[in-house]
């Protein structure tokens, strides 16, 4: 991603600034000339994702340290497999070393939690073709996968723009950024605006011709509604599978399909083999388990070289 | 907790501007004149925080809004419950909707999961207790409870004051704030400063006399150095159930003890019953999963008055 | 607008700030206790806009200042009307008057602007669609507008959210509002990605289902291939009016039309008769000339109280 | 100028910020290995001015892109005519390119804007020595020019130092910065204070002995009070030729004589003949046409090519 | 001064931020319910200042707490004098007030030392006039004091504008408020630009006609120069009395003079006697003793009531 | 100090706008290729400190200027002593020359008041160890120093991280650094809470494991119920020598013993040799006299060369 700094350099310096103060106490124990080589390692299985970030936090502390990635984000990485490998003064090392690593266990966990689902909505999509021999249209999103899973704006505060690109490195898609970049009616705005109809038009007439509309709707009859107001996209919302399978006939191709509601990696197979478009998960964001990362100083420890040696890397094609 | 307002303002501002952007384009459907009253309510059973932020989200977004708390942080709550009333212009509410849920939604989430540690460690503590039929020393920690839980510095990068509150919210207790406000001695420090004994000295030359000094502890050997160089606290860093015990045993009351490493809420137990008095836990930040909110404006639906009547509140020394 | 105060605060305080400095030398003259009045009036004919600015540049400067508005933001004024009325300490009326002035004649200037494109077009639309006794399709463009007046990215640095929002008092629409919101491939991008086929289908692969898709055509093969792969909108980038008219032709409302580049007052009405959906201007954020309002303090000159009896508001429509 | 980045790298981070948001989604379409050349170059005759600006948008996007001006800020380009050279990552190259050129069409507009009428004046003034056949007094503004083109406080919010920046490029110069640099006093300032005399006693009286003390005048007897008085500069507010002309008798070289008020490059020659010293003009920074420039990448197209070998530079006195 | 807030709100936040940190442990020891009410008094002989920003302080801490100045910044307060009433929230009063007394006690420092300067620089001014029985020319600086005793750039990093302020506020004036408000030919801008005479004509050239050009002088050869190059202020630099007196006979009236360096209390009146316009000492704001301020809640206690009863305010003008 | 920049990069920045503005005017008399070569050096005896942040004052204005430390913070100059040397742009080093000196004058000022009390109470401490014949007890503080000087949090607003660490540099230690970092409880603590032992129980039980608790004595009866509840740290506030002295008796190594409250270079010896571990000063930071720097360009002349090989460094040790 180009322009990087400048999206990142601001929430470096919050999170470090958070952290160190006015000042480490703990390093003052250290030898002013001290230096470390650290080797940063994996200590579960996942997708490593915010090695950028990682990197930008050391170097803002100490621009002496040399950050060498060993992989790429969107990688694989099984327990005790090396991602990165630093080298500079000591001191700078370890007052970077918690913040660095707060970003990156949190974002691997989103872009884990992503290709979980991605991995789980597909195979449900390939026994479906399989069952029915087809291949399902295209039409409208011609990437050749069947379903994208995609991220909300249940997201954690200051921190969006970052899990979004998680959700990318993880496999899934973004859903709109935010109230300013594409329309969702809800079921208040429908209220007030007097019914979808009347909703959408009014959207329509406000907003710019490069911005799209998505109705969310809760019934059957708010379905058919959207789809003669051509909405650009529908959202079916909390529907059981038989309604979500009886609107995704409705809408028939003229409008994208959003599954959205209580789906989770055990009853996403089902959703998807309704043939909705997109299917939209809040918990990629909002409940988003660590995944744990390790620093260790000095490589001279058998049992870490013998890490490092092991090392391999899978890019995610080759789980 | 005052000074609330220069602790939350700019995360407020930034969470705010991550979601609005250059401005809302679905309110644009309301009619200008639309006001609306709303309930937030939680789906799911926890312990709420964040209402004091999620009112200044309300009211940075538009101070026409009144945001009346119907609980307070720390007060356990149950699906259905109310925890807020809100009435005032309808598109300022739905602007502020998702920014003020991602916080409430996040930081309930951390004071619910701390709950449930403190709980799981309590009752752990409790069986020992009548056991062996004694009430332990509370000459360290004359706080009445026999073990704390607390957080670590492994939080969401520019978060970690709010979910620190949302511990302390939901029972625990606060370990240091960052590389600041304490001395922690991690293996690396201890290398690099020559052992325990000579990275204490330093220490305590080095730094003022109104701050702590912890010893992160993976042997006997080194909790024995830790006990004679005097160390305010001693953490037992991933140590088996046994070592934990014969470290106890060997500090005899002379430092604070924390236990760290690999606890969950299936072993916390054991390790209380061992009878240190600080159990650390990262996860209570790094992976948390959101407590359910919702918010319904317009309460005339039967379904949301009947929620409001059930309602009642229980503060967690009910639960 | 609402979360008005979010979006502006910023700005209004760099203003202030730029003009203030370390503080008013000229104002040690007034004596302290002094208070005024003050009307604020167009000098010449034009689109108001930026009112609520204006107003909150005085609040922020010296909150005791009560500000009235005296008409809203699109209506037309003519020279001498009213816009607002003011009352409070003196000192504070004279530091603020300047960069509310600023504010308001440069975003009155872009409204007036806009109005001015706008009739330009309709005007000629209206010719053409009396000639040609039809009423043109409304699929694409539901609004009752045949063709819209769009603004684009040049526009002055930090000030982009109020020129668009000015664009819109003016009687425009918006484009994207910057790279985020939508994609537009323009010449170096289909170069090098391979062409127009391939450019739209990377980017549909690659970004999320709520954003749209622009080609920049510069040819009538462009405008085909775009039409194949199915692009979103297609822009007809300094084309001849034959070439336009054809390109129009050749879309046949499968994509939204819109015409850019050398389009100006004079020639407007031309390219709108082709039929396109969306007309683009740079200029009406980029070459603004500003719509001169003045402040002055104590109406009790004759002249000045002449001209509030004479005030009258007109709505845009009305003139 | 130095602290060059001082000045402008927050404004650089805001207007990039402003472009850019979360992340640009076209240039997803590039191949991640894509570099570009590119040209930067004027389409039509001006003063260029903003340079540097453009440059630092450049590499703050990426710091890896090599920007080569081919000429310096104060130089008059005609349509064709190549400014600057670029190389780089292509994504970062586009990225920056929108932000850099509205940096370089509005600075340079002001810059154009000012040349004309410093050529408008100067060239009334030398038809007016040739006639009266002397050379004037330089006592007060021993610059070699007779009459100075100075801007106001009307500029755009937020652009304030690179406005007057651009001003003194095209040959003007600047008049106060803001209400901190020196005291102008206006007509409410005199009403308020009782008149000429106690204003500007009062004035001196308070404020550094480094503050110039101007008046604005709008009658003769207000020019013989600021005379008698000892203002250091007065103003002539909006005065007909005749007055303007038997003011500059009146005040006898004993103050800087200011001109101001309607005065277009129609009329400056006359204003300049009656012999003020400095003539201020609003629309140097509030009505400014941006001048148009082009960046076009991958120069291997021959008209392109031709436009390169054509390129020569001329200094402002060639013109 | 007006516009106050928007002065000092970004510092009083930093300072707040400073001190509060992530929040006061101290005060969890309060009542929740805790009111205080409290007085803020002198604790030695002096002139106060900075009361608004004390102000500013304890409302943004917490808006509940009302504070009632009881003088005004500039009036001469003793020992045991109160200067303002607070009340409120307890742990509100308690966080600010370190922070408040720590601008309230550096402002008034500054304000006590000018106000010491300009009594003993006025006393010696008396003195001699006295003697020579004459009354002096006011010409240059008709405001009745025969000299000014005026601040430096040595300012205290981020409160410069206020010391300045503080400067005012005890009697003195204001030098230039940095590099931008006037311009000063030192020593290495006289050698670098070749004189005197060659660096005031390209000063003159460069910059507005609202700026005035002083020149520092260590010989009376400069002096001279600068008298022929009508520089508007010319300072005598470290200079002996006896140069100083020959310089001011040599200026004779045609420039502002200032004298500088090495002149404290004891020496001042001699120098003063010599007929400067202008004193200027670096000392004002970067050698400043704190005036001694304390705040004491619950005002129940006798002595502090008795204080309170004996309290009565001086203008400095009664000193 | 590592990650120093990310710790002084806004004051710096704060510092360097405060003084250049929008432009520094004086600059522009210089030739554009003027480069200077510089020496920084004092004009008194003291302790030398902020060298790192001069450095980085000078590289913000010019990246192109090279400051080359002679000595290092804690390093005694005496006058005439060289401490750095400058080399670049002249422009640059003449603009950023003042706040680079107005950080290093006053940081030094803080340092050398330190070193100052330090030597005043060492020297009391010394005599008394010789008298009593002992070595005191070194239990609490094994850091080889009988008594510490300490700082509070009476500092200069914006100020506080620098001017701790230029205690430290000077010889001394920081006390508690905001209210966030320890718990200081005072009289109205202790009265709102109903006395000395319910307010260090609740302190206890609300703050983490990692915070110190002191408790502020006014009578020997707060100091042994502060004892009896074992606080960490007792204060005797402003006690006469013999309460202290019994107060030390009374308390008998189970607290860290800490006087404040009218101790000045004068009376420091009495109140060490009553054997308190800790002597808390607030003067060192609020009523600081600046230590004098001087910057000269070119050193050609033969009195700086004279100086420059005259020049040697001391360390603190060897004065």
């Amino acid at each position: 991603m180009t322009a990087w700094n400048l999206l990142i350099s601001d929430l470096v310096d919050a999170a470090l600034r958070e952290d160190i103060g006015p000042g480490d106490l703990s390093s003052l124990v250290l030898p002013a000339e001290a230096r470390g080589e650290a080797v940063v390692f994996a200590k579960e299985r996942g997708v490593v994702c915010g090695l950028a970030i990682a990197r930008a936090v050391f170097e803002r502390v100490e621009p002496g340290i040399v950050f060498e990635p060993l992989c790429e984000d969107g990688h694989v990485v099984t327990a005790g497999m090396r991602v990165a490998l630093l080298k500079g003064p000591l001191a700078g090392v370890l007052q970077a070393e918690r913040t660095a690593l707060n970003f990156l266990q949190h974002l691997s966990g989103v872009a884990t939690l992503t290709a979980r689902m991605v991995e789980a909505a597909s195979a449900a999509t390939m026994a479906v073709r399989t069952e029915e021999g087809e291949e399902g249209s295209d039409a409208l999103l011609p990437s050749g996968k069947r379903v994208r899973i995609v991220d909300t704006r249940k997201t954690l505060p200051g921190l969006r723009a970052l899990q979004k690109y998680a959700v990318r490195t993880g496999g899934g898609y973004n859903h709109r950024f935010g109230l300013y970049d594409a329309v969702m009616l809800k079921d208040n705005h429908l209220a007030a605006a007097g019914g979808v109809a009347e909703a959408v038009r009014r959207a329509r007439e406000q907003v710019g011709h490069m911005v799209k509309i998505e109705v969310e709707c809760e019934t059957l009859a708010q379905v058919r509604d959207a789809v003669a107001a051509e909405a650009d996209v529908i959202m079916l919302d909390n529907m059981s599978i038989n309604d979500m399978s009886e609107a995704v006939g409705l809408i028939g191709g003229r409008a994208i399909v959003e599954a959205s509601g209580d789906i989770t990696v055990d009853n996403i197979a089902h959703v998807a083999a309704v043939g909705v478009d997109i299917i939209s998960l809040g918990c990629l964001t909002h409940s988003v388990q660590a995944l744990d990362f390790s620093l260790v100083v000095d490589v001279s420890k058998p049992s870490i070289r013998q890490l490092a040696m092991d090392n391999g890397q899978w890019t995610m094609g080759e789980t």
